[in-house]
């Protein structure tokens, strides 16, 4: 009965998220369906983040057990043979079975995509948030330095999380150092968990003081008000990626 | 009765390529379609390049006269705000009414996208072609070179063209230095002109010569062949960028 760990990548526009639910195809659901043409009969996968609708990810992780003893490799080729051409199994590895993709992970890593510019190229309508307008981007890096440590981020969870706390540590959050010719901006944030829509709330944030209708130390003010109707609007959800998920020992890997 | 030069970025995949058809969604039919809500009647556009159904363009450039005198930013916003997200006006210039998009133009330069690696990422699927396995790229490179010049391009020309002639002059035509890590492998080629499906049949033999079935110099003898059964496959459409058009004077836009 090996466990397998799977990094993979999608493309969500057209799923409505990692979760299985009652309606609608999630990758969850689309990796669980795969597996069950394995032969082995209904085999759970678990997740490291359970991106939303929409949510895109480089390196997403997911676990799960097999009955059957396959190589890793037989089992990246079976996955992407069944699996959407939008969904693709980059690696597999065989770990204990006491691994789980979710509870052990110990920090993930997401992007968000923003293009400041006036025209929205066609090829990055799907993967980036269309901001055009002047922006502040000296203010926007010193707000994003503002949340890193440990806070109750409650102003940036949306309404419907049943989550036990709202207490998150921040390890990095910045604004990426980009060819300042280029349009593209990239805000990058690693946490030891992320509450619902707290990266699209914190990046909704960032443009509200980018455009000058906050200072910085409004977003430190926002984080200790732990009200949501205080923070920005949320980000959409098609400029976010997960593009790391570390459990210790080894690095996160370089997308 | 002013004329303008308008350059276009486009995501190819949905469409039926740059060329109005009696069936099907065009660039030409979706901008003459746009232009005709100005209010001026009819507008004919012409395009410097007929990109092909699923072809993409970084820059393509078209042209039309319009009646009233606008603004060339308002052409801009105007014609963005009834396009498409997946079809969008860079910019525009006033230009000589003698101007001709398509007859005026000394060169265009296409690029093609392969993706070298067992796994194609998601984000890829309909902007390159999936070609795994090992290829030389040396021969590959030296291949290339080999059509530069004046030549009968009759063997990589498809059927159904009403081209006068099929000679062509090649100004460059080279496998793009990439990070030798990374799995994405270009290959641009600008000409005087290309005949219909040309680039791609290049791009099917070059893959050819990648895979060892045939050597460099193989290529030289498609080319005075003009026989279209020596050449390779077709290469698939959604590689295809159409990424500048040259109309003397000023360099080609770098994309």
């Amino acid at each position: 009965m090996p466990t397998y760990k799977i990094t993979l990548a999608y493309d969500g526009t057209d799923y409505i998220g990692w979760q299985r639910q009652a309606t609608g195809t999630s990758i969850q659901g689309l990796l669980e369906d795969a597996l069950r043409e394995f032969g082995d009969g209904d085999i759970a996968v678990s997740g490291a983040g359970r991106t939303d609708a929409g949510v895109h990810a480089l390196a997403q992780v997911a676990s799960f057990t097999l009955v059957r003893d396959l190589p890793t490799d037989a089992v990246v080729r079976a996955l992407n043979a069944k699996l959407p051409e939008a969904v693709r199994v980059t690696s597999a590895a065989v770990v204990p079975a006491s691994f789980h993709a979710r509870f052990d992970a110990r920090a993930k890593t997401y992007r968000y995509r923003l293009w400041n510019d006036e025209v929205l190229p066609p090829f990055e309508r799907r993967y980036a948030w269309h901001v055009p307008g002047a922006l502040d981007l000296d203010a926007m890096r010193r707000a994003a330095t503002l949340i890193e440590g440990e806070h109750d981020f409650a102003a940036f969870q949306s309404a419907g999380s049943d989550v036990a706390t709202s207490v998150r540590r921040v390890a990095t959050s910045r604004i990426a150092e980009c060819d300042p010719h280029s349009s593209l901006l990239l805000y990058e944030v690693t946490a030891d968990g992320f509450l619902r829509h707290m990266v699209r709330a914190i990046v909704g944030s960032l443009v509200e003081i980018g455009r000058g209708r906050q200072p910085p130390e409004w977003i430190a003010r926002v984080v200790a008000s732990r009200d949501r109707s205080a923070a920005g609007r949320t980000a959409p959800a098609l400029g976010l990626f997960l593009i790391s998920v570390d459990y210790g020992g080894a690095r996160p890997a370089e997308p």
